[in-house]
């Protein structure tokens, strides 16, 4: 596999992060995941504003950002990818000569590292639904940027894995906050709920689309928190990502939703998705 | 500079720490600092079992835990470092051939780093005392894990930097915590307190050898949590750490304590600590 890294293409192999990276040291990064539809970069530039935001939250100084979409898609033809392609792009304040929990005193030029490889969608979950299980959201609270700070969301994860689920879906004081790495979204008498913009959870490029599909085609929905014990007076659920689109979300906790039947509404934004994906 | 990494000695520069080792995508380590006097590392069982309780909370199968002791060793002499050493170990879970929230599910080997250098203690800090703010404490809930998830940290202690404090106090629903890399201690009364071991702070080795002196010289302690609102209601304050040993606090947001003179306790707290490191 040929990454960009700081300036270059190498192959992965070839590539030397230093130990004294702050990315390995601190977490002291952020980074996105971006794929292509049709071989085009998909939602480019929410992805990009949502960059710069992590960016700027984090004070890293960071000022070839115009320049990355050129290098991922060079990246892409430099790996054939035929289909699609999922990207992951990683920005870390940089390397420096000491360990200083406070940014480095000498300048120092922020790391980048690119990849890119044949993404394949798991169709199955998406047309069967998936299980989850509910989880306490322990994560930092600053989830609204997209940081290499993921050991909380690693752990959850892992736990979900144990218990044959795809996902984790976060708790905060009794509240649902998202999954892992999805935005969670539930249905109630027609109305369409997810976690409000906040400092609480990540705005994923896909939860967005989501609330523009509704908005255009008059599907009523709330930016609400959604209380866990409150689950069971909603009828649909779904989780929506870059890599996992909209799937259907048919038990969470073994509680079996409908039948293990995908809802309506969820079908219904399913369809628009795939058809904005496949014109893309 | 010579390190370890992952089996061997290597100068620092020929390390290769791959991109897709999960301690530069996810924060999926933990690590320990640790120092010597009298060329011996300094209460070392304690940071091995803080790593080993470490590893085994983030469940990062290291099975070679008891051998590190003799390549530190090893590490120091070959860095010719003549006076005092400050070790950094930092163990990830490896490098997977693929990103995935979860662990990996092929077997991987976790990443093993170890560098040593020259220390030298910040003597003026200690004999004055230094200026401390405090932030909100925005880390995760699990901060008795000592993860390289810290950029919480490394933000609030930019912000310490940026305001000549030597450390930001981290304060969560109004109660301190710690420090972003210290303990916090304050002194009412001739008594001695500071937060209780719970999820919300790391437990230091040198917060422990207070405790130790307190119960030692009969100085009253408690293990509460300092509300903020009555920080004036305290007489002297202090930070520990590896690092900083004891260093008196002498102003905390603008308010200078005490005209700017470290308090009584402390100074007799940091006389026994210098006595201790003298005899090691």
């Amino acid at each position: 596999m040929i990454c960009f890294f700081n300036g270059q293409f190498h192959s992965l192999s070839n590539i030397k992060v230093s130990p004294f990276d702050r990315g390995f040291l601190f977490a002291d990064g952020v980074y996105e995941s971006i794929r292509t539809y049709n071989g085009k970069l998909f939602r480019y530039e929410d992805h990009l504003d949502r960059l710069k935001r992590s960016l700027k939250e984090t004070k890293i100084d960071y000022k070839k950002v115009d320049l990355l979409e050129k290098i991922i898609c060079e990246l892409i033809k430099k790996n054939n990818i035929e289909r699609e392609a999922l990207v992951y792009l990683q920005i870390t304040r940089g390397s420096a000569k000491k360990r200083t929990h406070h940014f480095p005193v000498e300048e120092i030029s922020p790391t980048v590292f690119i990849s890119a490889q044949e993404f394949k969608k798991n169709t199955q979950a998406q047309e069967r639904g998936v299980k989850v299980i509910l989880q306490e959201d322990i994560r930092w609270l600053r989830c609204d940027i997209k940081s290499t700070s993921l050991l909380p969301v690693v752990l959850a994860n892992q736990k979900a894995k144990e218990e044959n689920a795809a996902e984790a879906i976060l708790v905060r004081d009794g509240l649902i906050t998202e999954g892992t790495h999805t935005n969670f979204f539930a249905v109630k008498d027609e109305t369409v709920y997810t976690a409000p913009k906040s400092r609480l959870i990540l705005e994923g490029i896909t939860r967005k689309i989501v609330l523009e599909f509704c908005d255009k085609f008059k599907i009523d929905f709330r930016e609400e928190f959604i209380n866990k014990d409150e689950l069971k007076n909603y009828n649909e659920f779904f989780i929506t990502s870059t890599t996992k689109e909209i799937t259907p979300i048919i038990e969470i906790d073994f509680w079996k939703i409908n039948q293990g039947e995908p809802g309506k509404i969820t079908r219904s934004l399913q369809a628009v998705f795939n058809k904005v994906a496949e014109d893309y």
